[in-house]
């Protein structure tokens, strides 16, 4: 049984978070929002979870670290200082920061990888989302980050091949490139399908979320497995042991 | 058995057209190219199907017309003029211009048609569309094809609700709107899924071609379905007595 | 506003109808379950929604004709006799039965029943669905109201074309017959779809339930419909418009 | 530029093997079928592709030996002793046997071994597979193949744990079963899934050939692949450098 502390407890990650720390049957050591003290947080729990700001995360991480206690964060919107405050905190904790706490996606992520890695540029790779109709941006961060596994598979950069919103006179499709389509509408949680297009055959590998609790029960599952780990930074695909 | 003219005969299409109208047990009456003969061809044909180019349209449609035999037009980019000639030559012979002559999609336009019709706005309308890595437009014509019975069946303009290429900081999703987004890669010879997103449920409807020999078969299906019709402008969808 | 009572209340589809029935701005007039008294409930409601059991339909549908209300019937399980006795109150009251409340469902079903109707018998129509590891039969329900909308577009009776769970040497599949699969795990609140499956191209249509909201949600709808009509049998399709 | 020798030359495979020859820019050693003399094909030939029957298997070993030739087999039915002719010739030439050719098949059992062996028990694995309607078995071999795949992932005996046929009281799913299901129409040249479902989230990978000539291309790569390879057994993995 592990003593968790929520950062960002009010919003609807953090109320989520709240709700599977019970259901795995560990103890909340408390939650805190905007205004709340982070050391007192960090002083009475075993490690914390943070799903609240950017501009939060350099007292977060000061607070895990003054007590000597790991931090999960998913916070969303990280620009470049953050993750060289994330990285330089790990000289002293353990931390773990991720685009998608969910199992699932993670191991797409790992198997997008493999596949990229031993199919040839002949498998043209294109990935498409569908969320709900309140999400305001697109392509997805997790499209983004099953992106960065083809890239990655491939040796390249995903900027550099990346084709996002086709739309018109396009031409032909450029080998190497990957491509990213979004849809949206209803309440959909997340599906994401990365395809890989040969000729006369096709691999299409899936996840669906059938609502936002998974994101919840993956962050606390990292959590409770950074506890008692030494201090460096780590990914959620460590978490799965792939 | 039925005497089928091809123009446009030494095109892709125009060689499937040519087996599919064997396979079918009816007969060739003859294939010409762009500088062909359309008035002996027709003379010596039962019906014409013209997979050729929107600049032969005319002549191909007078040949028809001199005849006194039907027309099926697959022909693609055809303007608002050629629509006013194929008009013109409805007072006179049975013509069927169609973007698709695939029974199978027809029969998806018309259910989705239905569906956007008895489908409140509260169910979000998105299309995405999958072809081969050769294709240079986006979205497909199929798509706009179905596109358009969306629209039809909500009574708005496709025109006045399309969203196309979906990309970056797009906002929230706009009521009543209708998403196009399209996939390229190896060699899939056309794919097509409409879906109605609600609150916590949704609808797909797929079609799928595997091979472009359906295009073919629905063609040669519709010309011999026109054979001895009154003279007038008919639809695909009447072919499959929608 | 309409004042609903529930009957079955204590169930997991009583406490969803509870949460429906506010969501949708109705008032609950009250709840009973297994000792409870239908007429009293019936007495201070405008219809009655009913998730409980066979056993107690013929008392409620009593209650229902006393208090001169409709009432809305979801339970599972029912026997012809059932059937008679809804029958016989809907010469009194206005009754709606069915087998899935889901509009989306409903309306999956009219659009089948519609392909099956214009699409000739060298479309082999197969039923796949996916549910929850808990399920304890197969084919679910509403593959099998799924399956009759075909068989009646098609004509037949779906008992004399059923195939379930193929499996071994089968032989070729014989024409006309509706095959069925069922898949099993995981939280899956409900996933079918229906294949026409042709030479060379195929249609896909499927329904995805995120949650068993849907079927509350539904009920409610349907519900709030028969307030006002006149004594006969209702169905889903009428609260649709299809 | 290979050249290479064809048994079973005037099958369905046979011919489509030719062709793909040809694609690859190889030549066409030779072919034969029933009454063919196998060692005259062999020594012109420096590699042979079987796809005729087991009966001749032990024949067109014995010539690929005695012409010091390696040996490609893709085909079916093969019982033990087979399998044993096999294992004794690959003291002698490189063989190469396996129950799908296709490359793209291949990738996704490598790639469900993997998430088999990650995920734990709490993900349901269920594989569902569509073929043409001329199909007589069910589950088809390659879907047998994949559920090997996820069986060794979890270092169980898919025998041990398979459910074939899912129909009418089941029961609830039982942990670590892995389930089958067949549909059965149309044209369709093979599409199989493997889902992995758990709680609130779904793994799916899928596969899906557009028509049958993957098949003879990747027995051409795997033939050409074996060229020159020291005496062993080999899989289609080791093509692909799984």
């Amino acid at each position: 049984m592990i003593n968790i502390g929520i950062i960002g407890s009010e919003g609807r990650m953090g109320r989520a978070i709240a709700e599977a720390i019970s259901a795995a049957g560990h103890t909340i050591a408390g939650g805190i929002d905007r205004d709340g003290d982070a050391g007192a947080l960090a002083a009475a729990s075993d490690v914390l979870i943070d799903f609240s700001s950017p501009s939060a995360l350099e007292a977060n991480l000061d607070a895990a670290i003054a007590a000597g206690i790991p931090m999960l964060i998913g916070t969303t919107g990280l620009e470049e200082r953050h993750h060289w405050l994330i990285d330089r905190a790990a000289d002293q904790i353990a931390v773990l920061q991720t685009g998608n706490t969910s199992l699932g996606v993670n191991m797409l992520a790992y198997l997008v990888e493999e596949a990229a890695r031993r199919l040839g540029e002949d498998w043209d790779i294109e990935i498409v989302e569908t969320h709900h109709r309140m999400k305001v941006d697109a392509p997805s961060g997790t499209a983004l980050l099953l992106g960065e596994a083809a890239a990655r598979g491939r040796e390249v950069a995903l900027n550099d091949v990346a084709v996002r919103g086709r739309d018109g006179i396009t031409g032909a499709r450029e080998a190497g490139t990957i491509g990213f389509a979004a849809l949206r509408g209803g309440s959909v949680a997340g599906d994401h399908t990365v395809h890989f297009l040969a000729d006369n055959e096709r691999l299409s590998f899936s996840h669906l979320a059938e609502n936002r609790g998974i994101f919840a029960r993956g962050a606390v599952r990292g959590a409770s497995w950074l506890v008692g780990r030494p201090a460096r930074r780590y990914a959620m695909r460590e978490v799965l042991g792939l």
